[in-house]
């Protein structure tokens, strides 16, 4: 019943509350951010040199890119998604550490450029649709599924991004269902790809693969009409061992809206860590104000959610892949810096004496009463001082969630880089008011104009 | 350490013994008569239509297509993987239960003719090599892997894709292992789908997914160098609750060769069942030499391996695609006509009166005792008499292979209807001699000058 009761759901769903659109607006502008901010990292570049010999006819916009902007609307989705991950910047929904906005926006605009004359409330509407059956799935699943090793960001990704597609192609209920089961039998994402490549490609293949899922269905192609609940389907398969709580979680579609719950990132790498920044940025400002040198750090001792020993225990990160996985090094910036930014990953930051230095004096115990958002942090200084901080709900969660002012700074920070600061605060504002557009692709138009400032 | 084993162990591999060549170019030639003959399939069609707006410039040829007969490298691997199997008339590792070739050949070909200049020799090579790396990944994570759900064919022929397009391509040992970690973070195929188009498309997007995986690999993509031994790597992940035999069976690479244990089908349709086809066909002459009405039979009582059930108990099944799935379609065509080959898997021969009254008069007993390929027929006519088979290894099975001539009636059994009696012919001799050819284009050149008979 699940795989019939989503399809009659996604066909059915009109307009969504006012919260509900508000949330997708900030979801998508977050997004547009990040894509465009990863949009000239090698990973991206590697991908996009590697598959343009296989390029179809350019109809879609590669975000951010001044030359070979556009490529067909896999390709389109596939490069995208990678690059809106790449940084680790992305959004997050908290209860099943979703990142759900990558894989479903990245086909998304994709298919909408190709499509053509798709208005920005119809696109939100979609995204929308995605992120609430990808987040229902995740819940549905949710702890076993991540526990085994799935990335539960692309696996339910591809479901999310095919009945998002769906949605904006107008699929009825039986051609939505046939789209959910070629979606589901794509299961892509091993949490063993942490600090490669490979991560940023799971939300990247699962936006192209949920796309062309939708693409076939929408050409007669047919599927199991079970294909999430049959004993052998989706669930069952993926549930790592668990229960899977399908029926009920897809009872509450549109009952709750998880891309409510939907949080951005303040810093650029793994969410569990993110307590123990905040921690050290306020320690940064608090040893400024006492006049103690950050660079004189004793030891650190950091008490955490046991995620955090799980994972971003890399003592020692080689590059600013690998310190997205640190919680070490995401504390010694915090510390040293008082800030935790894009800048503060760079290769040469990681590798820093300076760094190091502080790193090594930072030690972690795990401790499971803590909630996935708290810490406590206990720094003892050389000239013998002693602070602590205890954050109960760290910056970017969904009790202290990042206010559109700060979304912003965030999404010009990132952008800058690539389009130039002017560029930036053009793209920010069309962001923005996407939700206004009466064919997206205008939109996509003033990004691309934007791009003339790199 | 398997990841890295795999990787040398395919870079290094020179040549294979002559037992093995002899296996993998029957293994390559049964492919392409599949493939041909699944091409005017309407699942392939619809594919084809559903995904033109996409495709890249056209280098790779689509197997048996007159028209539109080359797309790019990655269209042409989901095509041809989806044509290869669409049939369920593929080859089978018996031991696994896995299709080898389909999605490691897709991908073959696809690539070859766009890297031009490979031999059929070098050809041959990179076919064992996936096929042996997939075979031994699958049995690693036999038989708990296929219980759970997985289609086993796809789930490994994804990395057998990868890891023989990397060998064509000369990639490194380091880049070998990131085009394998590519590929097992893709992964494809559940059970559920058994019976509708979506099973097809397992092989085919294993196929166009592992080529993927080669490229970005080639282009300097990075993955995890422990992909699949890793805890939260493939083989932990995807073992179903069993535990993964992976450092066991990859030390046997190049020394039990299992592509020497690939069998051919010789009836399209779910390989458990061909036992008892064969046994009705044995009956069907018995018949006839005693001069009885094959439609004047009683009962069918076949005992049969407990897969059986599970797999192919379809009584009634609504069509060709869903017949394949039905024992007693077969078992009903078998003794009726003494042939149950595609022509007896129309959809109209399905539907017929006369088979359905047959098959209705069957019925099946699951027996834990029996091998895979063993099965006992029991039959009473309505004249009195009782007729019995006790098939010990079907047809197609290790024990009994298909001889070359077998194979090569199969082959033009399939082929004519595409390309014609003549054409067919002309294929067969072009597929034999692939082995031969400097450079495998000629050859595909040869299978296109055939399409003109159609």
């Amino acid at each position: 019943m699940a795989t019939k009761h989503i399809a009659q759901w996604v066909v059915n769903l009109q307009t969504v509350p006012s919260t509900t659109r508000i949330a997708a607006l900030r979801s998508l502008y977050n997004y547009i951010g990040c894509a465009v901010g990863g949009s000239n990292h090698p990973a991206v570049s590697k991908a996009h040199n590697a598959l343009s010999p296989f390029f179809g006819p350019a109809t879609s916009s590669l975000l951010g890119h001044q030359k070979r902007s556009r490529t067909d609307a896999q390709h389109a989705a596939l490069l995208n998604g990678i690059a809106s991950h790449v940084h680790d910047y992305d959004d997050t929904h908290l209860a099943t550490i979703i990142h759900p906005t990558g894989p479903i926006a990245s086909a998304l605009l994709a298919w909408a450029e190709y499509q053509g004359g798709v208005s920005g409330e119809e696109l939100l509407v979609a995204l929308t649709v995605g992120i609430e059956v990808s987040c229902k799935l995740g819940l549905a699943v949710w702890p076993t599924h991540y526990d085994v090793g799935w990335h539960i960001t692309s696996t339910t990704g591809v479901i999310g991004a095919a009945v998002a597609v769906g949605k904006l192609m107008g699929l009825k209920e039986l051609e939505l269902s046939h789209a959910l089961g070629i979606a589901a039998v794509q299961v892509i994402g091993l949490r063993e790809m942490f600090g490669s490549d490979t991560k940023s490609f799971h939300p990247g293949r699962a936006a192209s693969s949920g796309l062309l899922a939708a693409v076939m269905a929408r050409g007669g192609y047919t599927s199991s009409e079970s294909a999430l609940e049959a004993k052998r389907g989706w669930a069952n398969v993926v549930a790592g061992g668990g229960t899977p709580r399908l029926d009920e979680l897809v009872a509450t579609l549109g009952e709750t809206w998880e891309i409510e719950a939907n949080s951005f990132k303040p810093f650029p790498c793994g969410i569990v860590c993110h307590p123990a920044i905040d921690a050290a940025i306020r320690c940064h400002g608090e040893m400024q104000e006492r006049r103690l040198s950050p660079a004189a750090v004793k030891s650190v001792k950091l008490r955490v959610h046991p995620l955090v020993v799980e994972l971003t225990s890399k003592a020692r990160p080689k590059d600013g892949l690998e310190a997205k996985f640190s919680v070490f090094h995401g504390c010694a910036v915090g510390l040293l810096y008082g800030r935790a930014g894009p800048a503060q990953y760079a290769d040469d930051v990681v590798a820093s004496q300076a760094v190091i230095a502080v790193r090594d004096r930072i030690e972690i115990v795990s401790d499971d009463s803590l909630a996935a958002d708290e810490v406590y942090l206990a720094l003892h200084h050389e000239d013998g001082t002693n602070l602590d901080q205890h954050i109960e709900h760290a910056i970017g969660s969904v009790k202290v969630p990042m206010t559109d002012v700060q979304l912003t700074e965030k999404f010009v920070d990132q952008v800058a880089p690539v389009l130039g600061d002017r560029g930036a605060r053009t793209a920010s504002t069309a962001a923005w008011s996407i939700g206004e557009a009466e064919d997206i692709t205008q939109v996509m138009q003033i990004l691309k104009a934007a791009e003339g400032a790199r």
